[in-house]
């Protein structure tokens, strides 16, 4: 999150958004955002999401997630907006979903993850 | 379709369901719907949603598709429900949700399919 | 297994192979071995693998598992070689290949899955 | 690559590896390489494989990747092989495996991916 300048912007019960400026450090060849930094933003608001719906003294490993890429990452920053699916005390199933935000303010739809976290106590 | 009573209910442009009865040769041993059924509808479903976005000469193949299983397929019957994310020439990005119907009419989500569908001329 | 005229193959720690006819019942229009049976016999000889690994008394079931599509299923016969990547207590990753096997003897690959098993006590 | 200090280490048709160092920026809050870098080299080495397969003149963009994290990606440095599953014009599905190396010089396997690459013309 601090590497890429990530930061939360709400956070309720199941659902939990995250947004990153697209810095240099993250653009690939041709100045799109990365797939890494898109799968990365993708990732941690759908554990997140995960963490909404668990008792405080857990946190969530990610056992596996997909991602299916839908656009180039055009834009001056990114949100991912993540989800819960299925809570479990074993599992708990998650989407996101990741925009590229223009300097106007749309959101153009970059990619859509799925996947499974695991609550893991401290 | 056929071979699991399966049908169409409702077409829209990028949404289509589908409907089946949990019929004794799709179950497994415990007596719920088999994980094939509920991954060949879901399947389906979603490959329906992306021909509606399509020319009229053209079918579709999945290319890949990612299934997770949320709860137990009980009931008596299964609806899917397929939307396009991401229509394409080349790809097109696909979800699907499949429930299961109680004898009372209840769904409950059984599972989330996110998929990529291919194009193919006749 | 039995709708589709399936019978395992091969066991051993980690592997198992499950072989089955290309039956009508299981063609789609154009005379193929439907997705969903290959999709069914992927997912059967991974969580096959995923038994072997564990205690007798217990059961596995998918949380979730992809495919990736890779050529028409022609032939005559499918076979599944399904395997462990990572045994685990709470959780199995597996993975299996698919083949159609020719008249001839020859195996195409058809598709490739990975996914997770969940032990279950019964 | 450059941000990760990631180099190409082997590259022969289809099959390609990658090495990175685990470098503070890419640890997480235990320490470990996040998941975010294991994705990535992850992803690169699988997209290097499909360009080995493929016209000079070609990229290849990732259409959509799975990963199953495996175990804590715990060492001093990270391997990725990527390899081609089947080529194509229209697609490329690719695996790679990802490893942490200890300072023994240990493989540890962390993770497993499965994706489709996309050509593109430049």
């Amino acid at each position: 999150m601090t590497t890429f300048g990530a930061s939360l912007h709400d956070v309720q019960k199941g659902h939990v958004e995250i947004r990153a400026p697209i810095k240099d450090i993250a653009k690939q060849q041709q100045g799109l955002a990365h797939a890494g930094l898109t799968f990365a933003l993708g990732d941690t608001a759908a554990g997140y999401a995960a963490l909404t719906c668990m008792p405080e003294d857990c946190e969530v490993v990610t056992a596996e997630i997909k991602i299916n890429l839908l656009a180039a990452g055009i834009g001056s920053s990114l949100v991912a907006r993540g989800r819960v699916l299925k809570p479990g005390k074993r599992l708990v199933v998650v989407a996101s979903d990741v925009y590229a935000v223009t300097k106007e303010g749309d959101e153009i739809h970059i990619a859509a993850l799925q996947g499974t976290m695991v609550p893991v106590s401290l």
